[in-house]
């Protein structure tokens, strides 16, 4: 199986629900650094998973709906805790819907196998969320 | 599949047994980085795979048994070559352990579905083990 | 000249004024890498520029106070701009008092040179803000 | 299950052929980063997965066969796009000739389960390939 | 006195003349991530050394004009050897043009102390050049 | 002034004689990443400060006298705290006796203004130690 990885990243403010969570009810925020990678069994007729320049398009372009935000004020993101793993999740499922409407081409998404998205808060913490693509 | 991982590290001596070693039967040294990865289908209703701070207290109370040491005389680690792989293994029983004994609270330990221990020697070797937890 | 340098790292909000700033004008976060950096000419007895505890538990209590915050409620802060370059020059006066006050240890101050903070707000950009400690 | 991964560097020069790939088409180069795990179920004798000494020489050997060069001009990359993911499949392959021909020592190639390499072209984009070892 | 440096990076082909660069005579590569740092001993009425969008701006410019290039067949580095710290000069020179041209704002240039610009050319090699901007 | 600055790591164990080491007390270890940067005010006619591969053989047998060793068993550090100040120290000592005994090729060390070395022992700690060569 190859993989493929890009990675950019956010600097958001945001702030959790409940006491499990300590000073983190506070608004504060963070940088997260977020990698995604996508896996497909064999590769195209040049060489490739898919056209990396492609890749950090979308991936940019999914991050700039949340980039340099308040999340506690996104609607799309209301009742919910944005942790990292939560977060990991919902842009695995973003990632999903641009990868089927083409954003890597044609034939992309239906040659690919997986995916995965991380989501690295600090340099001793990190969530991630992988799944097939079918 | 969603994932969290908590990083620290740990300084300590050992030597080897066996001529495979080479230089390293002597007494030396190592600063391991260990990342400990805990996976879970799906997230609680905080949002949260485990509680972070947990984790981090966890790993380092895990971690603190064999810091500082010169393994050579641990009791619990005689008569074995404590290379970076057996160490991975060795900490992820230790970590099992204390997420069953309820170290991440109630509920969370039969609810993760694997986990992964990584070892970081040095810029260029690491070793790592996982395992189902169930 | 010898120098030793420890990290932490701090999960804040804010804003900034001033149309410069585009959409960093709207409240976001940053994870900041904090490193200080401390320096002195020769090496005391123990063959240490200084605690090396100490210093991680100086520079820990120095980030608590605005750690896991939005630096836009911090009346310390009021009506400035907490930049990445802002917060290095305003966390070394901070790490330089706490200097001065003893928490390496009396002596230590007087034996120290120069200082140095960096705070790395992401992979691609980081601040700092370096000065004697006379 | 057990890994054990080794690290080394190559840079070399090389060009694509195929419009998709923009400014690529001309001749430019890069550093890769190129990551070897191995896989093994339970470890050996000495507590290890392979010999760390044999593997970083294995990897060597292997890298320089393309470290230094202008990959256009290399006849057993004839008419192909020596992209990251290729790359991390030819390296697969050529090191997993290598353990079937003993360079990690008798028996170890029996014993592997499973193998990933990883190029790393820049900070921001990597490529793997993995495969069983049967 | 307070810096504040981006980074960017560049995916480049070349060759040396001169049997003591062994290997590098022959047309091989790099990816050079490229640190620009600024330094200015006092902060602007935004709390700024720069505006850093203008400095990643005024970075990714000059990396563009060598960016995914054989540097053999670039003209305006005919006749040298574009080793590391050569290039870290040479990127220095045209930085500093360009900050001096406005690309940082006008004033900007005339506050600035110095400056340095560091090529890390794999994870065991970086060079760099810095010096005063007046 | 330009820079070049090679890195490679040893991995030790020694242990610490004073109340104010606690724990380090006993015998541990480390992995030290050392880095070796020398500056020189001009290129030589190569276009080089100094050759890459003469440096990371100089540092290589450099280290080779410490590394995989109990340094609280060597002759040359008996008496002395080996901490990692004192470590950047000794090996800058070592380092600019071998460039003046023309490891990195004749007339380069009079043509060097200074050298610096940075021991780092943990992702949250590291020590250097820079001065002129004259």
């Amino acid at each position: 199986m190859y993989s493929l990885t890009v990675s950019d990243h956010i600097m958001i403010a945001h702030s959790f629900k409940g006491a499990i969570f300590g000073p983190a009810q506070k608004v504060h925020g963070a940088t997260f650094v977020v990698e995604w990678e996508i896996r497909r069994a064999s590769l195209d007729a040049h060489g490739l998973i898919a056209d990396i320049g492609l890749m950090r398009q979308a991936l940019r372009a999914t991050l700039d709906a949340i980039d340099y935000r308040n999340l506690d004020d996104d609607p799309a993101l209301a009742g919910v805790n944005t942790t990292s793993e939560f977060l990991a999740g919902f842009l695995f499922e973003r990632l999903k819907a641009r990868v089927r409407d083409g954003a890597l081409g044609a034939g992309v998404a239906g040659a690919l196998a997986a995916m995965k998205v991380t989501l690295r808060e600090s340099p001793v913490a990190w969530a991630a969320f992988e799944g097939p693509l079918a």
